[in-house]
C-alpha cells in the first residue's frame, strides 16, 4: 500500500538530449529540480512548501551553522487531523462503537446498562449524556481484558474492512497524500519520523508501518497499564483497565520524553491538543520547525477550527500566527488531499 | 569514544596478490571470512560465538525459510552486568551515593536523618538498615525535583569524571568489548539494538549513544512520572517523585511492549531480572535467540551467580540450560573483557 502512495518516479522515455541536459545539471549542481523530481508534488508552490524545503535544506547542509546531525533529526507528527481525517469522529471512536456492537451478544446486560444501551439503540445523544464515565466504561469494555496480541489482531481485522460513514473509503485511504510525501521527504533527508498522538498506542501500531512507513517503536500514544503473566506456560501481556499515559495536550511532551528522550526539531499538528508539543519542540536551541494543518476545505475534506468538537484549533492557531509557525490551509496549499 | 572501541579494520599494506585473491573470493562468494574481517575478534571460537553467527546468518539470508525482514530484527540488551560491570554495586547506586554527598551542604537536616546520616558518615550498614524506604528517600532526593535537562547535565558531568572504586577506570571504560562488537555486528546486519534495563532511563540516555551507539529512543529503563509546565515562559519537564515503570523482571516485557511494540527476536541478559524478557522474546514464532552472560572470571572481572546480592543468576541459569539458550562464560568465551 505504502509503495503505491508515496510518489513513484515518473516513467517516460528519456531521449539522449534530456540525458545530456541532466548530466550537465548534475555536473554544475544547484540547478532547480525538474518537476519529476519534486518530492512534494501534492503541495502547491505556496509558503508552507517553501518553508518546509528551506528548513530541510538548512539542517542537512554539511558545514552550515544550522546543520543538525542525522541522529538529532527527530520529527513528530500528531495523527488525527494531521495525518488522517478525524471527522465526523476520531476513527478510534468509530472503532469503539463497532466493538461494542460486536461484543454485545456476549453481554446481555448491556441492553439495560448505559451508555451501552443507548449505543446499541443508535441513540448517540444518550451515549453523550453518560459523559466521561460512560466513555471510560466503553473503553474498558472494548480495549482491556485481552492480551496485546489479541487486541492487535482485532484492530488489524477492523482497519482492513471498516468504511468511513460518509466517503465509504477505508480509513487508511483517508490519510493525507501531502503528509505521506512529507514523511517520505523527511526520511529521505535523514529524519526519524514519529507519531505522537492522543489516540491509543495499541490502536495505531498494527497499521502505521504499512500506511505511513512508521514502525511501532516510533509510535507514541495514549496507553494503559500492562501485566506480564504466564498462561499455559506461555508468556502474555494483559491489557489492564488502568491508564498509563494520556498522550494529549501536556501529555505530549511527556510522551516524547518518555519514548524518544530527545527534543524533536520539527513538529506537525492540527489542534490545541498539539500546542504543548509545538511549544516543547520550538523551545529548543538551534533551528526548529512547527507546522499546523488548518482544515479549510469543506469541499474536499472538512472545514473547522475554533469551535469544533473534534480537533479544536483555537489557542494553537493564535500562537502559530504570533510566533510565525507555518500554517497550512488545506484548501490553498494542497492540490491533492487523499491518495488516488 | 565509540569509534575507538568498535573494532577498527586492521590497516596494513595489501600486495597485489592479496587483492586478487580477495577479488576472487568476492566473485565466487561464500568463501570463509579472513581473520581481519572477523566482526567479533574478542570472542573465542567457542560455542557462543558460533551460535551468534549462525543465528545472524539464518535470519539475514534472503530466501531462507528463517529470513526475518530488517524492521523485525529487534535485539534487546540488559545493561548492568550485560553491557557493563555491575560490581561491587550498580553504577547508578554509586552515582546516588555521590549525589547525596554533593547535595548534603544544601541539606543540613540530612546529618540527623536516616539513611542520609549513615551515608554521609560512610556507614553503609546503617544505610542498608533503612531498607527499601531509605533507598526510595535517597532516590527522591537525588533523582527528582529537577527538570529532565538539569538531571541529564548532572549525569553527563558525573559519568565523564567518576572513577570505579576498585579499577580506577571511568565507568564507561568498564563496558564489555565483546558486547560492543556484538552490538556493532548486529547493527551491520540490519538489527535495531535496544537497551532494556532496570536502571533509570534518564540515567542511561545521556551517554548510551556515545558509548554503545544506542540512541536515547532505543533505551528502555525504569522511569518516574514527568510533568510539563511553563517556567518564565519556557516549557520544562519536571521529574516527579512517583514511579512510572520498574523495568525489571516482569516489568521488562512491559517496557518492551510500551517502547518497542514489537516482540524482539534476540535478547541478551545476565541475571534473574532478565528472565521474563528472555521468556517473552523466545516465545515468539520463527527463529529466536537468547543469551546469558555468566560472570565466571574472578581474575579479569568478577565471578558470581546464584547467591550474589547484585545480578543474581539462579533461575535464569537453570532455564537457560533446560531450554538450550546460549550461556557465555566470560572466562572461557571472551579473550578480552574491557576495551583497551
Amino acid at each position: 500500500m505504502k509503495s503505491k502512495r508515496i510518489a513513484p518516479p515518473a516513467q517516460y522515455p528519456m531521449p539522449i538530449l534530456t540525458t545530456l541536459v541532466l548530466a550537465l545539471l548534475l555536473l554544475f549542481g544547484s540547478a532547480p529540480l525538474v518537476a519529476a523530481d519534486d518530492p512534494l508534488p501534492s503541495w502547491n508552490d505556496t509558503a508552507p512548501k517553501k518553508a518546509i524545503v528551506a528548513f530541510v535544506e538548512r539542517v542537512t547542509k554539511p558545514g552550515s551553522p544550522d546543520f543538525v546531525p542525522a541522529p538529532e533529526r527527530i520529527a513528530v507528527f500528531d495523527n488525527d487531523g494531521t495525518l488522517w481525517a478525524e471527522q465526523p469522529m476520531y476513527v478510534q471512536g468509530l472503532f469503539l462503537v463497532d466493538r461494542v456492537k460486536a461484543l454485545a451478544p456476549q453481554h446481555p446486560e448491556w441492553h439495560t446498562q448505559e451508555p451501552f444501551a443507548s449505543l446499541l439503540k443508535g441513540d448517540m445523544q444518550g451515549v453523550a449524556a453518560a459523559g466521561e464515565k460512560g466513555l471510560i466504561d466503553m473503553l474498558v469494555a472494548t480495549h482491556t481484558g485481552m492480551t496485546t496480541e489479541e487486541f492487535s489482531t482485532t484492530v488489524r481485522d477492523w482497519i482492513a474492512t471498516a468504511k468511513h460513514p460518509k466517503t465509504g473509503k477505508l480509513y487508511t485511504e483517508m490519510v493525507y497524500q501531502p503528509m505521506l510525501e512529507l514523511l517520505a521527504y523527511l526520511r529521505a533527508n535523514g529524519f526519524k519520523t514519529f507519531i505522537v498522538s492522543g489516540g491509543g498506542i495499541d490502536f495505531m501500531r498494527p497499521w502505521t508501518e504499512q500506511v505511513y512507513g512508521i514502525p511501532p517503536e516510533q509510535v507514541v500514544g495514549s496507553s494503559g497499564k500492562l501485566k506480564f503473566e504466564m498462561r499455559d506456560g506461555q508468556p502474555v501481556l494483559l491489557k489492564l483497565p488502568a491508564i498509563d499515559l494520556i498522550d494529549d495536550k501536556e501529555g505530549k511532551p511527556v510522551g516524547i520524553q518518555s519514548h524518544i528522550g530527545r527534543r524533536p526539531i520539527a513538529a506537525f499538528g492540527n489542534s490545541d491538543g498539539d500546542l504543548p508539543m509545538l511549544q516543547w519542540t520550538t523551545a529548543g536551541s538551534g533551528p526548529r520547525f512547527a507546522l499546523i494543518v488548518h482544515h479549510t476545505d469543506a469541499a474536499r475534506e472538512w472545514a473547522y477550527d475554533r469551535t469544533s468538537h473534534v480537533g479544536k484549533l483555537d489557542k494553537a492557531l493564535d500562537e502559530a500566527i504570533a510566533k510565525g509557525w507555518t500554517v497550512v490551509s488545506m484548501k490553498d496549499d494542497w492540490n491533492t488531499i487523499f491518495p488516488k
